[in-house]
């Protein structure tokens, strides 16, 4: 749709992969709609990834960040105003890793400097991008930061393992963090809770396709799909929700307020 | 911002009182998207209200409707259908009263006929309007509802009386339909949960002035208003969210998850 | 257990029909632990009922009261002041009855006198019984209500129909009462959200038996039966939980945090 | 009360400091109810406090054990398990601190050294004992553990700082591993979401004696008590709540469901 709901913002997008991220498509469709933004993951990411694909077709540059390092930040925050010409309207964290997961650790005896890892990488790095925004006075009044979660932070999906921890410290920096940047520059921060998506990163897990059937079956509409997530994610970067912030919002076909499905019980039934 | 989403979109809306309703500033913002819509409401509001300003400045028609009335609301379908030339892709359903707020009955103290009466115009009305929808096949695949709603649905503020309770109602017949209207038609429910608003409904409430001062200071990006809540539903309304159902959406300046704020403490030091 | 944990309080539980009943459970526990009781129940439930066997084994009386109707519930309260010769301490809300789902209406067609009276019989009973206790002053200060509800109040479980609302109204009703007689008398007032129970109104649910499988599949420590529920609402009445008030608490085996579970998993797991 | 809630009983303690805590008082209070138990700290923690006084009163051992050293915990369940002469019932987890709230860092600047360490003693120090008590096999069926927690966990207390990351990280650890335990040997956990307590531990936070009477003026039965905390936990060690699981309970007079209350209306009230 050429909407024009980004038209005029600058924005940073971490975690663009490749074509199956959901930060992939938010590049695409925050280009569709207007925005210029600059794309930053991991320098070990960029290598294995196929971002300069998405470079070239967002007519934007990429900025190698280890996003739990506070001078990689601090040049990535520099070089981003730099090249967008003034500070940040939007960002994106699309960033997780568990290293006990990686490993194949049952969470019941997950190494604990993993776990420091699993939690610096997965949720810190929110903390230190908006510290580090915040100190450097990077984003604009209004500016909008999105971070993407699963529900696991809230319910137990017994092979999340530490990602569900994380996702649960991840989801409280964007409420604190929230509240401050809100009351200082009106930034309004919230993740989203979206349906199992078969990126890169969720195909780490055991019975992956087996545990999407079942959040499907379990979805009213259906799981939502990485290009739908971008599209919301869009809505959220708009001005259209400028008072919406400190949420966790679902985005997961109706997922997280479905107690069983008739399709789930059919399971059930002989 | 002319960002046409609701392009070719047909909805009805209800509950535009005047100037100061979210309806209102819905079916203004609605317009402005390019969508096309009936107004209704009930015929004893629609003579105490300027509701026909609204429909010349939206070119809309109004459908009189009591929506607690099953042969009122088949024919505002019925008419709807022809005066829009096909079936249905958006409602608004922005509809409460409380008898007992009106007499200033205490809560511990509510008439049952008078709690009926708030059960059945601000709830049970949600679920008569989609019953009949859903009878009639009146929605398009992937239509989109939502209702308004106040955070007294989950937490108590003494003074809003029984209607927190039918809050409560609309917010579980919002889920409840949302899976069934889901599963069937991929048509999504949502409910707003706004902050509180100087509207005429508002106002009834005692004390209303003081706690919108309250709720302002308790929110990081103040309260949200009968505008910017307007924005909000065109979102919901729109392609952008599709994936988006049985959710009760804080829409209240980060109200709903803020504690305690530095401003309301300030009332708490000497 | 011999513990002594409702010594010398004073109660009334509704609700009792047969041996599989909650409340059954309830006043058993109860008169174990040294407290002394009322039972009431509808007229048309007593005739149904044993309850009598239970007054007999629990050294109790039998007052009969229908709980959507005023002079009823004053009529209990007065004649339950005299048999135990004082205000009551503690009282058992367990009353549920939904007409659509007798006459097996489609939540997407309920019928609406029928609508009114679930939210009248399973909901607003409990505004009733303590808007007459409020009135008569028949509670002791740190008096205990305690409401039987589901978590479908929370999450879509398609065939509960409309007492999923009446569970949501039910549960607002005891936050908003809970605030209110909290702040006057010390009064506490939760509702306990239980697993679903084999009782005599379970059963008239739509495949209620693979229901209970499924839930029971989906909770670590299995499904809680009515005799443990009838344990936790005696802590619940007992002077151990003095500050709990407003909650609505789970006693579910943890199904309610559980997102999936192995057992579930293994039922898509070819 | 003499109740013998906890006769025959075992349990470990951690965190009783001095007589404001509220372990010292579950302490106590476990040995009123017939429980067996060890106590445990930091050894620091030990020096600084009077924990032999304690443990002299209720005829119990202290073994140190610092809750971020897996050895140190491997000792504690040895010794506990020699001295108390078998597998343990009850667990108290009740530690808690944040360098960065010692050292004054705001919220939006925390030095993430320290921020590692919050999450390491008040959040992870839970997932150690509890994978060492799984890998020893050091509970009994049916155990209970508790973790003392904060609702700075779901909304935001401006100046709680990285401690209300911590206790959602707590509140997802005790869900997660309540899942694991649970359904390999039917042991229980839950947190306890306490209203602010004027102990040690909460002292140290900005503002405390103001946000105490904010606390108290929101909440309709006042601030729940560190002995009233401890009552509460007898009941989740004993067997009345044998289903209770993975849950987070608020025990805080009602503060946690209440939006606003007349009491803290008035300050905005002239």
């Amino acid at each position: 749709m050429a909407t024009d709901l980004l038209k005029g913002k600058k924005g940073i997008i971490f975690g663009a992969l490749n074509e199956q991220s959901i930060a992939w498509k938010v590049a695409e469709k925050a280009h569709e709609q207007g925005a210029e933004f600059v794309l930053t993951n991991a320098p070990i990411a960029l290598r294995m990834g196929e971002i300069n694909k998405l470079a070239d077709a967002t007519n934007s540059e990429v900025i190698p960040a280890d996003a739990t390092n506070m001078e990689d930040l601090e040049n990535l925050f520099t070089k981003a105003q730099e090249i967008l010409g003034g500070k940040v309207d939007f960002i994106l964290h699309s960033i997780g890793m568990s290293p006990n997961v990686r490993k194949k650790k049952h969470y019941t005896e997950n190494n604990y400097d993993f776990y420091h890892k699993t939690m610096d990488i997965s949720a810190m790095s929110l903390h230190r991008t908006l510290s580090t925004a915040m100190k450097m006075d990077a984003l604009n009044e209004w500016g909008s930061v999105v971070g993407l979660t699963y529900i696991a932070a809230q319910r137990v999906f017994p092979d999340y393992n530490d990602m569900a921890d994380a996702k649960s410290l991840l989801e409280s920096i964007a409420r604190s963090f929230g509240y401050h940047y809100g009351e200082k520059k009106k930034v309004r921060i919230n993740t989203i809770s979206q349906s199992p998506t078969p990126t890169t990163a969720g195909t780490g897990v055991k019975g992956f396709d087996e545990f999407i059937s079942f959040a499907d079956s379990m979805s009213p509409l259906g799981n939502a799909s990485a290009d739908e997530c971008a599209d919301y994610t869009i809505t959220l970067f708009s001005d259209f929700t400028r008072k919406v912030t400190m949420q966790n919002l679902y985005h997961d076909g109706g997922f997280s307020n479905t107690g069983v499905s008739n399709k789930v019980m059919e399971k059930f039934t002989k």
